[in-house]
């Protein structure tokens, strides 16, 4: 069974700025869904910001293996619990790619805990990717480095917790570098940020970032069974203690009493 | 200089139930900052949850050097701006030192990403505190390994992004383990969570748990200056790239606009 | 096709020692092998230190995806050559799974640069194997935790670099903890180390452990082509440097030259 | 006390070669040891591989508390039982730093565990050392980068396990990026890597590598006891065992026997 993908666009530059619509009709999500469907094995819809609940009801969620996450010019306007009810399923095992300016997304912020501040230029420079792990799934059927040509630039510090690994890291012509392809892993879940994909340039149609993102579906998706309660800490009474033991000593919670929370 | 430490105390139990208050009838902070202050580098003070701003005001966490948290009756009741707050300083650099059941305050969650969830179970059994690299600062003056004869069981798993280093874990009478103590680094701060310290026991009047935490503190310690602006992902015009660069291609941003957020 | 496994067996303790002999009529390797080939996916053979080069030609290694090391009783006695061959069929993207008293192998030893010391009791007590991150892909079809009726003890500190992920903790019933299943990366390749498997048990015909084997398998399987050449720096000149540079300063290395080592 | 410090040097360039020579009319270790000793916390001695035993006889290393390394001409040629000597320092707790061209010592992919191989080019080109966390010990004191004019440039892939600490990423005119400055734990050690220090051009002399070496040995220092016996194995039998056991099963050491190795 194919990997089901949902690709979040917030879909407002992509409608309302003439640049971002010529290079992509389709909207950017729309874009990005084509990049993935070329591998077989992924099933890529889309949703947007404007759609109800933002298009990501819990039961489309249920059904999605990994989100992809693109926003830049409203992340405010996301909705706090829809950014509540992502980070569960990432939570639970759904994987998460977030892309670019999604550096600021809640749903990132969220699971990183914190800033993820960093510099940033509008110059259309070359940014060239460096592989750090030619060996990573993520990196496979790429170069030693590719270059995308006309860029936004995104600069350290990035204000992000070490990574698992770095897979990626960026050389701008303009003199900085960036970690451009980082992952982590947060309960089941495994996220991988990816820093190139500025909405004036049609960086979402280059071959190489095209490979990356298919890469990291097949990467990010755990068939392992959903942890549905993954939040709650369950209590394990005395008589269900794996070794036999005497309760002893004063209490605080009586006998079935739910965890203060 | 000695260290500023606040000890910030939820003071509920403290007050409300009677075993709480004969074990600790300074409140639990009081124990706590007692303990801390037989360290002569080191000046502790404490905030509880009911003073105006719960204790936090701006102008003290500037002043704080390291925070350490403990809550159990009523996270859901702090302020989330005072959460925010504190989230903020740690970043600049503030250490962070989270208490026992303060695995599920808003603040230990808001910083590592995760439901920070766990097993539990109030026997009063005993807990027996492993060493894993006994020459990490927090390890310093204690055995192998060290008892604690009556405790709350916090069993895994323990749901935290992998730890920078796993200082202590801990095996218990009724059969489970856990890792009860392991740090991160979050932007310029430090954080420290320590499980042992359930309020019907003794726990910080305990003399290992006493130079656990008075370890912990000098560890967390960042003499650096604040990082003020950490949040906020400053642009680097053209004209200010450490390599000069021409402009290209389209763009999204006005000359002197903000970045979005 | 399926995933070629070689599992190594000192194979010395499974010939002289009558318990071991009785428990393991096929030796270590035998039954590990066959744990594996429950898995259609797995193809696995066996190897051992009495056969020439150890069993582990270069050849052989070369067609090799991933292999597993149990060795107890003669470490030293592994052949250096053989050691460094490991090593760096692992950094081009083996993957190697280190089994018990593997811990002082030289081979684990070689990758970790620690000296992957533990304490250790041998008195067939119980052992409860903790998952801590049930999503993981090497949890798979396991329970929160499992029994191993008799095991020998081996408790922390544990000599490793930090792990990549924790996958497992140990309890046991004299009193003590152990990090029973971590994972690393090291170049291209994936380790696993897993404790459990004292030879006078039974330990590799467990139901849970056979299981663990070959989820590990299947975790440390890299499909991508062998990272040839790994171990070298290569020089790249200035006039195939990405950007057009000119160079400048005094130099050390004549045109053309291979870089020191 | 001061911090005591050992500058290792090879001393091969440093006297053979006439543009090093007139760099470095101290050798390099003279310059190290100088720019170390501007902190009056740091007491630096020098130490070469032409001296008895290199310079490195178990008395001095036991009252070394940080030991910095750099070697490139002659890596083969260091004595294997001192690189034993100088790990095992390691990990009771001795500081290392590890400088430019000894990211292929003996020492360092030793403790490692990985080739450490990079790409390189000689030409003199400008290098930009980016700090990702300025709040970082190592990073006090430095602007947001610095620039080194006239660098031999290291890049990426750099096959090191992924740090625990990523402090310094470099730039370059060629088009290259390196992870320039990382940490690492080993045993009670603390391991930092810093790539700038190609001996035909003055980087030991510059005012922010001096800083940073200065902090790194602050930052390396560990007061802790040295760990003896860190690479031992010890049996803790069953009547030391920290819960009453009983003995069952059978057994393959006879009792008192030490482990196997």
């Amino acid at each position: 069974m194919a990997i089901r993908v949902v690709v979040w666009g917030e879909n407002i530059h992509d409608r309302e700025n003439e640049t971002v619509r010529k290079i992509y009709p389709k909207g950017m999500h729309g874009a990005i869904a084509d990049a993935l469907n070329k591998d077989k094995g992924i099933k890529a819809a889309t949703a947007t910001m404007d759609q109800p609940e933002h298009g990501l009801s819990q039961k489309l969620l249920d059904q999605t293996d990994v989100l992809t996450w693109w926003g830049h010019r409203n992340h405010g306007g996301v909705d706090d619990a829809i950014v509540e009810r992502v980070a569960k399923r990432v939570w639970e095992g759904m994987g998460l790619i977030v892309l670019h300016s999604g550096h600021f997304s809640k749903i990132f912020r969220r699971l990183m805990g914190t800033p993820c501040s960093l510099t940033w230029r509008e110059a259309g420079e070359k940014e060239r990717v460096w592989t750090i792990n030619r060996q990573h799934p993520i990196a496979q059927g790429l170069d030693p480095w590719f270059v995308i040509p006309e860029t936004e630039m995104y600069g350290e510090p990035f204000l992000i917790p070490e990574p698992m690994e770095t897979v990626f890291i960026s050389w701008y012509d303009g003199g900085e570098v960036f970690r451009s392809g980082v992952t982590f892993q947060r309960g089941g879940g495994r996220i991988f940020y990816f820093s190139p994909g500025h909405e004036v340039y049609p960086i979402y149609k280059d071959r190489n970032v095209g490979q990356v993102l298919r890469n990291a579906v097949n990467w990010a998706y755990n068939p392992a069974k959903p942890w549905k309660g993954v939040e709650i800490a369950p209590n394990r009474p005395t008589e269900k203690a794996p070794e036999p033991i005497t309760e002893k000593g004063p209490k605080l919670h009586k006998p079935g009493e739910e965890g203060l929370r």
